[in-house]
């Protein structure tokens, strides 16, 4: 699986020419929070494949989903986390290097190519951030997911003031 | 689940107020420490649920354990690291924010409402520390557990020097 | 399982003394990096029990696998992360503190002695860092795993300018 080049300067153009949209970024929920800033590093908690609280994607990669469905939640994942990056930044711009992503993957018995799901993550940053998406990764497999999701994607970013 | 209220202003009478009794901060092992602060922040290793050695909860969460088993699992795996916490400060009043909480979590096949299970320390958090327990989080489900274990509880804390 | 004393004053006389020879660090892959660098923090993507592609150590520890392999795994892939650092840096006299392992796991069901497992790579950074090697560290159990690898390790460090 690949992805289209993205063309453009800004992140948010970038993003444009992929013909892809920032879901909503998911609210503050009661016990805990979406992200937080310490020492110009924003962390994250795990965002799903989600948009606007409807879960696109469900069940074991491996099982009830083929790779690509894998690679497209991860990617879904990705727009999430891109999203509260923008909610908690106000703009893109501040992002300076996104230099880790984390993927907890949902996979059936037996599933090891779980390099290639993630780089739906991977891709997506490589080309809407390009030198500033540069991240080392690390791919967790999870038995269960919080409802059955098929991914859990985190990044963390360094962030200008 | 729910927890009271607390009350009072520092971190150890909101504690006190809650009824709860902070357990012995587990020693440095030969192999590796418990905490170690750099730049600030202090990372931590994982805490287990128990008490003095005493492993309180074994098993895992939808078989052995009950939902409610486990949200207690994870207060007392927060409450041994809040203990490290003191430990490593002298004083809770050092702790500017827990920024993140890791919770990962022994659970039974099928066994997907793990965020309820995690409330147990998010809850916690927020009732001791108020503002400064405002933290980030992330879910991990793990087939096997040290000792097994109910669960593993992580803070990463943003320290006053 | 234990590791000989090292003898000598810098972490490379260290590691030659035990009779390990570092693997040559795993090139930058397409869609990631192996490490980058924030605010003098070095973090990392995971590493393999492998030399130079070669897998060394596959399948699930409790299983295939018994604990002395899982923890020569875990002490290859330690090894590799060594060479990372040295890759990053230049030399290791730039590793101020190896402040966190982390150890990813593919266990066989009901498999628990995983701290055993993990201490092929604390013991290691112990005698090659001496103080310098004190760490934090986090045990992961995951049902699968890429490649069918018996261990993903992890170090964060801080390093110096």
């Amino acid at each position: 699986m690949e992805l289209a080049k993205a063309k453009g300067t800004t992140a948010e153009e970038r993003l444009q020419s992929l013909g892809l949209t920032l879901p909503p970024a998911a609210g503050a929920v009661a016990a805990y929070e979406p992200w937080s800033i310490v020492n110009g590093i924003l962390y994250m908690s795990g965002q799903l494949p989600w948009i606007a609280g409807d879960l696109l994607y469900k069940g074991k990669i491996g099982a009830e989903l083929s790779i690509e469905d894998g690679y497209k939640a991860c990617q879904l994942g990705a727009l999430n986390a891109i999203s509260q990056l923008k909610a908690a930044l106000g703009t893109l711009d501040r992002v300076k290097l996104i230099f880790r992503l984390e993927g907890v993957l949902n996979v059936a018995p037996g599933f090891t190519d779980t390099p290639k799901v993630l780089n739906g993550a991977s891709h997506l940053l490589s080309e809407v951030f390009a030198e500033r998406g540069r991240h080392t990764r690390m791919i967790y497999t999870n038995p269960e997911m919080p409802l059955d999701c098929a991914c859990l994607v985190v990044f963390w970013a360094e962030v200008a003031d």
